[in-house]
Formats: structure tokens, sequence, C-alpha cells
């Protein structure tokens, strides 16, 4: 951390910070980014094709250009940031830079190979690094999870309680769909998504006839958890829209409020009784 | 009912009173509950897995050492209630009290071992009973039932009517599915998730070509009793929500309302009226 | 219609239809008629299952009894109307006479028995016909239709067109799924809602490698007039919402619109002009 | 594009312009080209089924029927046509007018006939281009599009993700749903619609145990990422109803703004400091 301070010093090196921050905030270094990032997943998903041994090595020798661009834009975008400190506070930035230094390291081994192909497949979400648009987008929806805390807990505790009793009752029916609990959970999702759940119900069915009961009140249940957390969402969502029409209005019009009217309805008053 | 009262009147059971009062309140015994009912649900979720026999007799003392637990609790929060008589008039202490009780009878038979698997089961359920904010959560969502009642009767008449029809017509044709009207209901529900609803379709249209309509018609009415549900629910909580918006703004920004404004305007013309 | 007129000049008439008047008005006889169609829902429900000899019998018996209250609750409510000519302007009276006539009629053919069980069944829907809120219920429900009119036509329309490319290009492959352009309808219908559909799709897929783009965009389309549907049921439910609660709080409040304040000032102004 | 406006300048050829702007804006006339729409719709419906060869030659017949009087439609509408210009401004006209050059065209070859139906059955869709109604519902839906753009956008990031390491890890284990790019993304819509996902599942958790996190982190992605789509649309809507809803009663009811009371007040009190 001591290392771009000193560098900061340096009025040559401040001046090429200057420089890379303008680069950086140029709107066609920005498009040029996105370009290479397109092109960068478009050469993904060709790699899962059959591909001639030459366009193997085509793709191989884009794919470094590729890693040299990046590195290359990481750098630009943290020389050119004035205070160094704040680069890594930024969790896109540091996951951009990991993206980066995996890519550079040589791998051989096939088993770290798969590894290597994965941090490629990342590459795709620098797309939301870059745009800030996404960015937000995805912003919102983490922003939206705790609030919905308390209603994903109770959808926890309903799947448990039923998955513990599925796999007390059924364990010995099919092992595979109930065995233990984290199959049973499995299970029970499969059950919420209505994917061959009558299967499963009459397969148990057959040895405990009342089952349907089980499978038809989870249904009710998680149905009601999950109307209810949409129904969060919605209300959460119209009354941030309320709050930022009502700011606007207000900042917009310059209409006065009932109060300030009534403020002037008390000085009239006070003038015309003064006065005689 | 008797003995509560009677032990309110001596001194010392009062102190007590106070302290396990005090006790109850406090945030680290809540928390302290929370955990071990935590702990209980991870101890149910590994009874589930094979286990070697040490693991099997460390699992039975935790289990006997939660019972004790809940047990204390129980007695913490029945002492600490000021008002003996409203203790039962929750349902969630009747509850605890009761998973405790029977947690506590040693069961040596097969069949009731079943049961007390299940009574270790819906001890989970307590999380709720000690979580405020889950209680609420399943308060809004028992008092929103009553409300739909009669969308729910029409829903339940709608089913009931395809389904002495289903009986009626089809219950040669396979009995599995429509032998009577209980199992004509379950299949119909069924059809409802969409769960393999064509085969049941085609095999009846094999005999009656045109069945497609008993199916169809089926499927557009329950869509539309649920649709109506759903905004049954929604316009529902938008109200709440607004009125409660209504309501806080009254209060906080200390607004005239038009009327307020009106009176002062009488007034003053009635000031100058009378002045000249 | 002659006969009620002439009949209404009859003193002795006259009391008999507000005597009859009366009691079809009596709660108590509203709930004695909605026990009998929960009585007559449950024998329809217990015919589905095999009976004894001695209780078939004892249902047959009882079904003619429930014809017979039926036959007199009829009588009752066209006696009690006090205008006769209205009586049969409600859809509902006209439904329920028909099922009581059909189920008058003795029947012994084998073929008409069915119709004679179907008539039996539709009873149940009396239960709509006797509650006010399932009334209600189905009106909004009927009322809503032809509002989404167009969105129903654009939807239709939709299936048409993907119906007719259907059985034009895979009637040759699966002709019991694209044979003709009824049996196309059925087969996007099931594609619709997701049951089996990549069956369907995987089929064609084996002759016209490019069919996925026919399901996708079908599936796409279908689900965005349905998303536009449902809005528009929302919006619509939320404006109407809107307006009954701006009528109430006008109607409530007795607050003056801004309109009435300003005719007040001006007023003042006059007043206070004239005076000097 | 010189033509028409030398046409323009012919008094005769002014007169008949005017005179098909007439016919073309007559309700009459507009009724006839929907119900020719609709008849052309259901001659496509019955030459799905096998017909007798008689039939065969007069739905030929009746099919260069509907085309002459499609040809005379376009004619009528082109001359009724004021500025000339502008008519093949509108996307709707072009769409008709080539419909009706491709029926004209004489097709012999068998390969041609295909694209002959399809043109035929591309007819339907006149009747969005006739009715206005159905019209401004496909604008709706176009309009709409855009807005949702980046949501759009952030989807096809999490598909196409999913899909390179789908196909990156589970292409052995079943080429046919995971071999490359494009399949696996077909694999993943139909995971998405939830149809037999649990056996696409099965099958690679045999190879890789824990797999199901790949299947379960994408339900959840896709599922919170069509909610908040569906929640962009819906509050895009309302705000849209909130806006026509607040100039509507600004328009109509006449009612002053606060700002203008405002005003009132204080010329009120400057009336009164100056006679005074």
């Amino acid at each position: 951390m001591n290392n771009p301070e000193s560098i900061e010093n340096v009025p040559a090196n401040k001046k090429m910070q200057t420089a890379f921050f303008n680069l950086r905030s140029n709107k066609a270094f920005e498009l040029f980014v996105v370009s290479i990032i397109v092109f960068s997943a478009v050469s993904i998903g060709v790699r899962t094709y059959d591909l001639p041994p030459l366009l193997i090595d085509v793709v191989g020798v884009l794919d470094i250009l590729i890693t040299l661009i990046f590195l290359f834009e990481i750098i630009v975008r943290f020389v050119g940031e004035p205070n160094k400190r704040r680069f890594f506070h930024s969790a896109w930035n540091v996951f951009d830079t990991l993206i980066v230094i995996v890519s550079l390291i040589p791998i051989e081994d096939s088993e770290m190979a798969l590894i290597g192909r994965l941090v490629r497949i990342f590459r795709v979400l620098r797309m939301v690094s870059i745009i800030p648009e996404l960015r937000m987008l995805l912003n919102s929806l983490v922003k939206a999870l705790p609030q919905l805390g308390y209603v994903v807990l109770m959808m926890f505790i309903i799947f448990y309680i039923y998955a513990a009793v599925g796999s007390t009752f059924f364990a010995e029916i099919n092992p595979v769909l109930w065995g233990d609990i984290a199959v049973s959970l499995l299970t029970l999702f499969r059950v919420m998504t209505f994917e061959d759940w009558t299967d499963v119900m009459y397969e148990t069915m057959a040895v405990y006839p009342f089952s349907w009961i089980f499978y038809l009140t989870f249904i009710f249940f998680t149905a009601f958890a999950f109307l209810n957390m949409i129904i969060g969402i919605v209300v959460n969502v119209l009354e941030e829209e309320h709050q930022r029409e009502r700011d606007e209005k207000a900042a917009e019009s310059g209409e006065p409020t009932l109060l300030e009217l009534q403020q002037q309805l008390i000085e009239l008053k006070q003038i015309i009784e003064s006065k005689h």
C-alpha cells in the first residue's frame, strides 16, 4: 500500500495517472473493452465445438491476446485511480484483478486446466463490472435479499421440517429420493417445481395411503410463502417508486405546502388585526 | 388455575417471577434458546444419515439435554409471566408446552418411537415461536386466509363438480386416477399443476374424443380463480400499505388539512366584516 | 306470462306472495337450502364409491327428497317474487328452474341416465346461485372477460398461425400431435403449459434442426401476451380500487376542494375592496 | 416515387383518390376485409385436413379470389392515400403489400409451394394490420422491449456462463444435451421451464455429485431476473397509468393549484397593506 503513494509524489507519474484516468473514462476505450469481452465470450463458445487443430491454435493465441489486453486495462484502471487505497474497496476491481492474475498463471496440469477454463468463462462476468447499468441491476438484486431474510428463513424451516419428516418415513421406500435430509431437501425442491411430483407421491402413497396430505400441505405452504415473498418485493418497489415520485414532484413544481399557505393566512390575520 | 394465583401472593415467589421475567426478556437468553433450537434441528438432520453406534449414543444424550433445556426455558417463561391465566391464551405457549411434555414421556414401543421422532422434528417450529418476526409472518399468513374464504370455496366447488363429472365418466377408463371422488380431486389437483396432464387427457380422449373440453375449461376456471385470489391479496396488501402511509404522513408532517384552512378563511372573513 | 298477473289481483294470493317473500328472505330458510345443497353434493360424492345395495336405495330415496325440496324452494321463490315478469330475467333463476325440471323427469334409458347424473352434479352449482358473495365473484369474473377481449383475440391469432405452420410442416412427423389444425392447437396449448414440450420439440428437431425457433418464439409470444393480460387485469382492479377510495374519502371527510377555497379567497378580496 | 406525384396533378385521379380514401375509411369496407381475412384463416385450417379432390379445387379457387380481393384492397389503400410517399413508411403497409405480391407469384416448384403455404398463413396476421386495437397492443409490446434491454442482457449473460460451464463439464456425460454451447443454451432453457429438469440433473449428479448446485443456483438466478423483469414492466405500466390519471384530473376538474392559491393570498395581502 506504500508503493502507490510514493508513486503519487513523482510528478511524471502524476501526469501518467491523469492520462490513464482520462483514457479510462474515455467512451471509445470502454467500448473497446466491452467488444473484447464479447469477443472473449464468443471464443469460449467456439471452443465447445469440435475444431480443426489450426483453429484451436488460433483460439489459443487469441486467448493470450485477450489476457494481455485485460492486463493492460486493469493496469490503466489502477494507475488512473487517484486514490490507490480505494481501488480494492470495490468488489468488482478485486474480481477483475483476480480473473486476470489467474489467467496469467501458465497451467499444464489437466486438473488445473479445468480451472483455467472456468476462469476464462467467468471473464464474461466482466461485462457486468464494465457496464454500469448491469452493475446497478445486480446491486439492486443483492440489496433486495436481506429484506426477504425472514421469508427465506421461514421457507427454509418449512423445507427442513418436511425433509426431516420425509426422510423419517419414506427413507425405506425410496432411498434415492428420501435417503437422508440433504437428498430429501432436493426432492422437496423438485416437488415445489411440480417436476414429476406425482410419481414421487404415488410411490409413497402405495405404503402410506394418506401421504398425499404431506405433499399437498407442503405445496400450499411453499406457494403461500413464495407469494408472500413476491408481494413483499412488489410492495417495496412500489413504495420506493412513490417516494421518488413525491420527492421529484416537490423538487420540480415549486408548489407551496399546505403548511406554508396556513402560515400566510395567519400572517394576513395578524396584519388585519394590528392595522385596525 | 388456582395454583399460580396462590403463588403470586407469596413475596419470595414474586421476586422469582420478576427475576425470571427479566431472564426471559434478556437478549442473550433468547439467542441461547435460538441456538439450542438450531442445534436440535441439526441433530435431527444428522440422525437421517447412517451413523456409527458411538455417535448415535452421543446424539441420544444430546437429545435428552436439549429436552431438559427446553423444559427449563418453558418453566422460566411460565414463572416469569406476571399473569398466569394469560400464559395458555397464547397458542404458541400451548404448542411449546405440549412439545416439551411429549418429549419427556419415555418411549419404548416402536410404534410410539415414530411419534417421538415427529415431536422432535416439530421442535424446529419453536424457531417460529421464539423469533417475533417469524411469528408475525405466520400471523399475517393466517389472517389473510379468511379474507380469501369465498374464493377458496368457489375453487372447491369448481374442483368438486369436475371431480364428480370425472369419476362419473372416466372411472372405467382408469380407476386409479378417476375411481372415486377423492382420487379424482387429487387427479384434478395434478392437472392444475400441469404435471403430466396430457397423459391423463390423451387416455380419456381415446374413449371420449371431446374430453379435452373437460380439461381445458377446468384449467381456465382454476387459473382464473387463482388469479383472482392473488389479485385479491395484492390489492389488500397495497390498501393496508396506503392506509399506513397516509396515517404516517398525517402524524409526522403536522400539515393542516384543507378543512382547517377553510376554517381560517371563514374566521378571517368574520374579522374583516366585524371590524368595518 | 298472463297467469301471474291475474293471480296478483286475488287478495288471498297476494297474502301468500308476501308470506313466501318473507320466507325466502328468511336467513334460516337460506341456511336450510344451503345445507340441502351441501348434502346433495355429499350424496353425489358417495355415489362414486362402490356401495352396498341397501345404501344405493337410501341414496336414491334421499335424491327424490332433495329434488322435492328444491322444487318447493323454487315455487317459494317464484310465488314470493312481487314482479313475476322479472323472475326469469335472472339467469340464475332460469338455471335453477331448469335443473329442478330435468331432475323431475323420470329417466329409465341408460343413455339418459348419464344426463340425469350430470344434472344432479350441476345442482352443486346452486351453491353459487344461493350465496350472494359467490354470485358476485362469478359476475366480476364474467365482467372482466370482455375487457380482455383484444388480448384473447391476439393470443388466438398467435395460436392459430403457429398451429397452421405446425400442421403444415410437422404433420408427417407425428400425425397424432400435428395431424390437423385442431390437434395442433391442443399440442400448442400443451407446449404453453410446458408439459413435456421438449419431447415434442426434439421429435421435430430430428427432421428440421431449426424447429426450436418455432417453439421458443411461440413460448415468448404467448408468455408476453399472457403477462400483458395479467397486467391489464391488475391495472384495472387497482384503478377501480383508487376510484372507490377517492369517492369514499370525498364522501366521508367533508373536506373542501381547492376550488371552494379559491372561491372563498375571491369573495374575501371583493369584501376588502368594496369596504374601503 | 415520381409516378404518384404526377398522378396527383391529374384532376380525374384526384377525384379517384378521394373516392378511394372514403371507401377505405368506410366501416362496412373494413368489416368486409376483416371477414375475408377470417374466411382466409378458416380456409387455411380446412387445408390441414384430408379433403376430397373436389373440395381441394374449391379451396384453390377461393384462394385466388382472396388474393384478388386483397390486391384490390391494397390498391384502394394506396390510391386512397393522399401522401403517396408516406404509404411505405408504415411497416404494416409494406407487410401487406409483400404478402399480396408473393401470393400473386405462380408457384409450381414443390420447394416453393411450401413458402406459398407459409405466405398464405401469414395472411392471418393482416388481422393485426387491419384492427387498430390489435396494432396498438403489438406496438405497446414492441415498445416495452427496449426498456427491458438490460434485464434481457443480464439474463443472457447468466445463460451464457452456465451454458459454457455446462458444456465444459457435462459434454462427455450427455453430448445430446451438453454437446456444444448452442445445445447447452437450449437445455438450460428447458431447465428454466422445469421440464424434466431433474432427469437432466440426476444424470450429471451421477458423475459430479455436487452438480445440483449448478442447477439450483441457475434456477434461483433466472427466477430472480425474471421476477425483476416482471416488476419492471408492472412499475412502468402503473407509472404511466398514474401520469395519465393526474393529467386527466388536472384537465377535467378545473381545480386551482396550491401555487395559484398562494398567489391570491399574496395579492390579498398587498391590497390590505396598500389600502391602509
